[in-house]
């Protein structure tokens, strides 16, 4: 057994952090040692969060606000970020905690940093290990933030137990904006920034989107009223609670009619199938492999070597070809 | 050699239909005589035209005039689709050869339906296929054409030496519609339909797309006036020599700048490197590996196993624990 699982069970935030530097590796013998350390994780569950939002919406001053709430409410938040645009800048703009800062200085809660380097199934699969470890380390809500750039939404969405889109109050034609693939993913919107001069407009946005998610076929997922739009305000608080009010009615709901473990357990089957992929890719990685690649590649390049006859020389030399 | 080798190369329809059929096959003993005569091909070349326009756009019109007129200056033509859509409904609403009733006639043309069912990798693949069959075959243009939906532009943008993008005459509004990452794999942009009631209307919508063309950044692999939208009319043929003019233009400048040569190679590296990672992942497909995935994903699902660890056993079986 692990020497982190005992503290990492018993809440030690400095066992978790180390149990995720261990996931975030990708030295073989961390994985195996990562691997073997999520296999004998106890069940618990938190509620797994997904936000997404685009910049300038006012997500951090959300997580802060709406996670000390419900630290104040007396649960354990953690956070967490799914940022591709970092895979590509070689970390986020701001500090995570930088962004945060009195959720980050509150004991009950825990904020992870954007891992700096990796690509997407990479930032995919260290997001969902990270969850399982906020889980066992007894956390009650997961807040899984993504930046809304590709295909991040997505991945989050598949990871999460809800999946909640903060908006800011916008004229019609913003709307539109909005792209129809992501209002299908959502099961709260929240129209941020319902405050002082903006209310008026964040009603009106509420409206617009609500009238648009009317639209949307019905989900079987979904009870009376799902998915819905609704006004916050991060920075007065207003309509925070209300929130939280709709998410655990939702997740209740869902809960009594099987959908919350059924969602569950075809993400954890789906979470093995994407593993298993990335395992059987990954030997392409090796640099004797890629050497090779690199050569025959360069003959299918000049036509010396037909795509398919190079793949199939290839799978052979993998010992692969009984299974072609 | 294979049997069909030579009577392809002559040009012989009915070789080359048999060979696209051997390359559609998914079963192993066809995949491998496939595999060995694409090996075999004499390097001819084609010029490869990628086709996309949205459903009532005139396509089909478009590919009858535009063949017909090519065939008429000499050349043999083959029109191949890629429509992701007949993946799920099981072949296309119109028979490829009634679309195209005159071109299908017409013994210099060759016109494969589209394959009934296959996932769009398959698709990818088959289609890559058949463009080297119909090269070999003695074909000087070989017209991609995709429907417009989901990934297929890309998909066939990646196998083409030109993207040509076919429009109707728009309103401003309209014009929005094109996706930005569309308009951006665009050589050239065709406004159909212009002719009649439509021409002004056409005209105006030349000068839009031209205006949002140019606020592209400009691609290094683009001559001066690259990429640029004209107005044809498939029904009266008025701008189908013009269009094929600067097509020509196009191809023999990227043809001088070497930039037709390197963007054929770099297609063929990542088609062997789909095919390999194809060809890598084939192995879960194998009943009886499916079969071990159903059950282990079951205890995944039931959170008795972990995904990580399921798929760590799983690769271990599979002999793959080394490359991991």
């Amino acid at each position: 057994m692990d020497e982190l699982l005992k503290p990492l069970t018993e809440g030690n935030r400095r066992a978790l952090s180390r149990a995720i530097t261990l996931v975030e590796s990708t030295r073989d013998d961390h994985r195996q040692r990562a691997v073997a350390l999520l296999a004998d994780l106890p069940q618990r569950q938190a509620l797994r969060i997904g936000l997404s939002g685009t910049p300038g919406v006012g997500k951090s001053t959300f997580i802060e606000s709406f996670g000390t709430m419900l630290i104040e409410q007396g649960m354990r938040v953690a956070v967490l970020a799914v940022d591709p645009s970092s895979v590509r800048s070689g970390g986020s703009i701001l500090g995570d905690k930088t962004r945060m800062e009195t959720l980050s200085r509150n004991p009950k809660a825990f904020i992870r940093p954007t891992p700096s380097s990796a690509e997407l199934g990479g930032v995919a699969r260290r997001t969902r290990e990270t969850i399982r470890l906020c889980e066992a380390a007894g956390y009650d809500v997961v807040l899984i933030e993504t930046v809304g750039v590709g295909q991040s939404e997505t991945l989050v969405a598949d990871m999460s137990d809800l999946f909640v889109l903060l908006l800011a109050p916008a004229g019609g034609d913003e709307l539109q904006g909005v792209k129809r693939g992501i209002m299908e993913m959502a099961d709260l919107i929240l129209v941020n920034k319902a405050d002082g001069d903006l209310l008026g407009t964040a009603r009106r946005t509420v409206a617009d989107y609500a009238g648009a998610l009317r639209l949307l076929r019905k989900r079987p997922q979904d009870p009376q009223g799902f998915p819905k739009a609704i006004a916050v305000s991060a920075a007065t608080q207003d309509g925070l609670d209300k929130a939280w009010q709709d998410m655990r009615e939702l997740c209740d709901w869902r809960r009594e009619q099987g959908f919350f473990d059924s969602t569950r357990a075809d993400q954890a089957r789906q979470w093995f199938m994407a593993e298993l992929r990335a395992g059987l890719l990954s030997q392409l990685d090796h640099p004797q492999i890629k050497a090779q690649l690199q050569k025959l590649g360069d003959d299918v390049a000049k036509g010396a070597l037909a795509p398919g006859a190079a793949a199939t020389g290839m799978l052979k030399r993998l010992g692969r070809v009984s299974a072609e």
